[in-house]
């Protein structure tokens, strides 16, 4: 039987709020389980931290969305302001005051995702990672439930190979020339920068412009998507 | 062939804007499918009412959310302010005021949801529920579409059972003593709460604490996730 | 076998910020691959444009969605304002100013969707189109990868037939009389705009009220769902 399933639950550690890159736990997974093409659905198994994909290069736009979502929905146990600009405490505050904006701004997120598997690997954009949201104050372990299902490469059957290349054939003749070689341009440069990249570096630098983020900026300048 | 899938559409009815809860109805259809292993995909088949996981004990948080949506995004047929301080009405204003703000109120929560299910049940936090969130004033019939796809337990492959099952120890082995400790004693008081939950009850007796609020409070204290 | 998958990406060309219908798009692929039922999981390989799925009749929905994005999440490259009243632009600005607000939105609606295929073609609600939303001023070319899992009609085993058939009984004996009424009245009236439109009619008109217009308020009215 060529399709075939797995599931199980990666314990994801945080540190307080922010944003912790989940794509090397699951390509690791993913090896290990040798599924050509399939699907992976990920849920979120808690109620204040949740799942979204955003920049995967300058930590920047991770900052800064952070920021925004402290804006809207700040943690200080206080609800919006009315019309009268008054702001009320929340009533559900036994957990402390980032608790319910915790719950908030996972309602505002995503609670499951799923993602396309291709050659073995995470569909994603050139930009593109997945990251857990952690929305309190103080890490802990959560739990991201990975339920895989798709085609082992050695027992796909002939119908559905050739359909799969039909597929690529048909991708490739509707992609513009230019676009393919931007794409080609993009994804080479982003490589590099994946490569190197220590989320943590632009932190511990002070927010100072490295090298990396400078080559950031550079790829960003140059490639469309 | 191991692999089946089957697709109904739920009817909720809706007592007009708040949550409905849908963990009973999903779950009922569940067992009557038999699937053992495999997701559940849901689709809101409406462009005012939504799909939201969130806290399952607690109804204050509910209501918090609730609060807070009508704060940022208000039922008074007017936008958000301007750089000047002026809201002007919403130009799609034919079905009612709270008819443009719960389109909003839909697009920034999910649309679709998917779920994975291990042994017959879905595979949830100890502190999640799936809710239905109707944005409308007035209740009305709303469907959710619940499309399954998955195993059946009698005619589950050897290659996909032995899968599972080292899919169970490696989360095993790689979930620490303690973390496993909380998580039976949060789950095991959760099953209580969710036993004994109606909840109708926290707004009947006018928000005062009750047993089941003071039992949630204390839950919440002694467990981490 | 009965079940088999397959993988494409859609090339979406936008004409910047706004709402590019997918569904048509969406048909033809499916179409082409002869799965009678499925899932369809739609990513979107961006983080300055998402997904959503909202009103596919009335064209007010769309601008007062995007006016009201606009005023909360502004594209002048300034974050929100602090309790001093004082906006601070955001640090990843070398995209210019609507970049970062772009990645914002993105975090606010779906990067990632499941939708379900019934009979060969999407299963949506009457009201419902799922849209490509640009958050970038100038259009590009966007990609979205389309992934359907799903039984073929020739090879469909008897159980899933008969199940299938099971459902589709199940769903008429729990629907009321009333509601099916009600659902078909407006999935033909529906029908008949969806024929008819044309999205950027209104725009061109000066927002004047015409025919379709008012055949759409009219529906509406009638309407339940």
């Amino acid at each position: 039987m060529a399709f075939a399933q797995s599931l199980t639950q990666l314990e994801i550690p945080t540190k307080g709020k922010g944003f912790t890159r989940l794509n090397e736990r699951i390509e690791t997974w993913l090896r290990s389980k040798d599924i050509e093409q399939g699907v992976l659905h990920l849920t979120c198994l808690h109620t204040s931290c949740s799942l979204t994909i955003n920049e995967n290069a300058d930590p920047r736009v991770l900052k800064d969305l952070a920021a925004w979502m402290e804006a809207v929905v700040p943690q200080d146990g206080k609800g919006p302001a009315d019309a009268q600009g008054q702001r009320r405490r929340y009533l559900h505050d036994d957990e402390g005051d980032d608790d319910m904006p915790a719950h908030i701004r996972t309602a505002l997120t995503s609670q499951t995702m799923t993602l396309s598997v291709q050659n073995g690997r995470l569909l994603l954009g050139t930009w593109q990672a997945v990251y857990l949201w952690e929305h309190r104050q103080l890490g802990s372990t959560r739990r991201v439930a990975c339920h895989l299902i798709g085609e082992k490469p050695a027992t796909s059957t002939q119908a559905s190979s050739s359909q799969a290349t039909a597929t690529r054939l048909t991708t490739t003749q509707t992609a513009s020339n230019q676009t393919l070689l931007n794409l080609r341009n993009a994804t080479r440069l982003n490589q590099q920068i994946q490569d190197r990249i220590q989320p943590e570096a632009w932190a511990e630098d002070g927010g100072n412009a490295t090298d990396v983020d400078l080559l950031i900026d550079r790829l960003h300048d140059i490639s469309d998507p």
